[in-house]
């Protein structure tokens, strides 16, 4: 790797990250609250830092493969570690504490160490939810432009979906489709945040449960989140950008370009309708037998918290711990899933999910039939047999990352439900789970080890985990 | 498939199992114990209707791919199905409870459903321990001559491995494999029933307890199980067998006729015995701080509970419950990982997780030399792309399957762990789990239907998945 490069681009996003800092410090200003100071010295410090390393690099040199990696993994790291900065001056955090609160809100995670959100001021509470919008914007751009060209995980399939001129080279492409697909994700976030605010949100709290919302993360402005609002119709709204944000959004700006059969034509959105549905229905009539005497009621808080869990936001419209426990594993299944490829949802993605069901089927056809030759198709395309081996992998990665850091959790002394629950909720940046992580509960109680392990997890999460965990690899770091 | 054909075959089966019948029957009767009767009416009903399906079916048929599947997955049900007579007429077990501890007897994994073993006479004592024996002589020839011809789950690597002749026609190769391997089979059971009898237990003792060890399943004569005999000696011996057990008996064959360096330069040889040491010192360090207060108690104890947990024996020589939970859950990774192919043993198999090990790392330097041919190699041969991703896909099943059957658990009411517990310990062919249906509890209070499907599950682990889950796909009914 070419350290000097990577670090030229990392320079640049520190910049363009101390930039961001303005907002919330402007909302200080406005609110006349004691946080502006802290917003002041962060971004000084940002920007300072940001322009030494940019200017003190090379800005000639070529982005490779392994560049990239570098640019993504220790960009979305060096976000954390100075996006923290706020948190600690403002709000004496611990550094543990205030790094794993924006690893989650960058990630859009949603996990959350404070048990008093509401003790924040406006200028904060706006700065993390703005992590979280701030996150989904990259991982857009990211699972859309870039993992494509670096083959992580069996994202080599979308290189075709990307939007923009179809050139090779990563820098043109990624501007292009950065413009593009942001348009969509600003033009979301605006119809939200007006569809909330005639709801009866206040602008502030539109603003930042929009953010929340459309990134798939789950930071709330209030302790109790979404049901301190009581009212259903904020629920449906949020219900619905829930499961927008989960769509892949090259199929949004598609559809926005009047080309509505987009949606129906594309084997991933059937599957990930076909879940929410399936998923919901079942857990409505479930809960109808043995929780809720009403049907209404039923129906609103399943499809919230399928919708909420399915696409990895994370946010809560009832405690689902009360549920019984096959409707608590049933939410624990779909965890796994997470979104749609090219979304802001994290897990598995649907799209690998169901490759591996198809490949699945496959194998029984070829256990009948051995010199047959089957082929996995996916949008009407034959997938080649090396992406197929690559998601299986990546799935398989998924789970044993899944067990060993689960294991290491019951290490800290944290019983099995919770240790698991915790990696299983932060690798697939969801927020919440079951044990004492709950929806009404918290991550403060976490040892401080556990938080790092945790706030790692969060990025192998967000970057598809190979894109992370090849930096522990010798031929990654040779020139 | 052709029914006919099959059925031939399942009618010698059941001749054959009929038969065995006459050695629990004769120790009835030499006991002058009262379940001989119990014995002489199954052995009836079992030979006449082996004996007329055999007749009324038509034995020259071609026996192709599709019909081997329906052998093995029906054979193995057969002998749960009709082996369960005995418990059903001598003891007034439910036929649900006889099925389920038949299954397990034949399928080596050992749960019980009996809350008091002792209470049953020699006979069926014996009958018990012996289905174990006789499902891992099924189990031995199935993994090395009959699965590498179906090609389940990447078991084509083993064709090579087979002695005998290399001949592709089905029927003589089977026969003289199973010939060697069993004579192998043999001789180990008769070395450690010695090895038994001379640390103190009775003969029928050590041949109940040899069966349970040889064949990595689990069954004890007495309620306490192996601590009952209180000794570090029939400790050690246990965890010897358990663990020689584990190993592809191919290997012992080729070890027995001189060639010991077989066992070094296979590569998933050591790799157990890599995982079996690594556990074993890990466990015994953790528990030397934490539980026990003598170093000698904490390495018997680790290395038994290793080897019996990952060889899928399920033999306790401690109530690991008591462990801290990190314990338990290095116990219950280690329940994944299994035994050996080629072995007695359940799980995954060591081979399979050492490829997808090798496979994740050829990942990573795909990623950063993206255009590189990186080959898989396994004892120095380099493996197909095609039984890689065969590999990958059956540990991908497994943990599907774990989960889903889990979920299906707990719709029975089980509480979570308990409900993956159960799952992860039949499909693994293990017998203990984690839960209530810890080392010193059982499967008694299991509710009916959950029995049914823990018994299909133990079935599944058993045939390796595919074998039985082909049986569901329309394409294997086709004639």
């Amino acid at each position: 790797m070419d350290i000097l490069a990577v670090l030229h681009i990392l320079g640049a996003l520190l910049i363009f990250i101390g930039a961001t800092l303005i907002f919330p410090g402007t909302l200080s200003y406005f609110y006349d609250e004691g946080d502006l100071n802290s917003f002041a010295i962060s971004f000084a410090i940002v920007v300072t830092v940001g322009f030494a390393i940019w200017k003190l690099t090379p800005g000639d040199r070529e982005i490779r493969i392994r560049e990239g990696f570098g640019v993504v993994t220790f960009g979305w790291i060096l976000l954390a570690a100075f996006g923290a900065l706020p948190f600690v001056l403002a709000h004496d955090l611990s550094y543990t504490d205030a790094f794993f609160e924006t690893m989650s809100g960058f990630t859009t995670t949603g996990a959350t160490i404070l048990t008093d959100v509401e003790r924040l001021q406006h200028g904060l509470l706006f700065w993390r939810s703005f992590t979280h919008w701030l996150g989904g914007m990259g991982i857009i751009l990211l699972s859309l432009a870039i993992l494509p060209m670096l083959g992580v995980g069996g994202m080599q399939l979308f290189k075709a979906e990307v939007p923009g001129p179809s050139v090779d080279k990563l820098q043109p492409r990624v501007q292009d489709t950065a413009k593009i697909l942001w348009g969509v994700y600003v033009l979301l976030s605006a119809i939200e945040i007006i569809l909330l605010k005639l709801g009866g949100m206040n602008l502030f709290d539109s603003i930042c449960h929009t953010f929340g919302t459309l990134a798939t993360g789950g930071f709330s402005t209030k302790n109790a989140g979404i049901p301190y609002f009581k009212s259903a119709y904020i629920e449906a709204v949020i219900t619905v950008f829930m499961i927008l944000a989960g769509v892949n959004f090259s199929l949004h700006y598609r559809a926005l370009k009047g080309n509505l059969a987009v949606f129906w034509r594309n084997s991933e959105f059937r599957s990930y309708l076909g879940i929410i549905f399936g998923a919901s229905i079942f857990l409505c009539l479930y809960l109808r037998l043995n929780t809720y005497d009403d049907s209404g009621i039923a129906i609103q808080k399943s499809f919230f918290q399928v919708a909420s869990l399915l696409t990895t936001t994370g946010f809560h419209s009832a405690d689902y711990e009360v549920w019984p426990l096959a409707a608590q594993t049933l939410l624990v299944i779909l965890m796994f899933v997470g979104g749609c490829a090219g979304s802001t949802g994290g897990g598995i993605k649907v799209v690998r999910v169901l490759l591996v069901f198809k490949y699945i089927f496959a194998q029984f056809k070829k256990l009948v039939h051995p010199h047959a030759v089957i082929p996995i198709r996916y949008n009407k395309m034959t997938i080649s047999r090396d992406a197929v081996s690559d998601i299986l992998g990546f799935v398989l990665v998924y789970f044993l990352l899944t067990a060993s850091a689960s294991f290491a959790m019951t290490l800290m002394g944290l019983d099995l439900v919770t240790s698991a629950s915790t990696v299983i909720s932060t690798l697939g940046n969801i927020g919440p789970g079951v044990g004492t992580i709950g929806p009404t509960e918290n991550f403060a109680h976490i040892p401080v080890v556990g938080k790092w392990l945790l706030s790692f997890l969060m990025l192998a999460g967000r970057l598809e985990i190979f894109t992370v965990l090849v930096i522990f690899n010798r031929h990654f770091w040779v020139k």
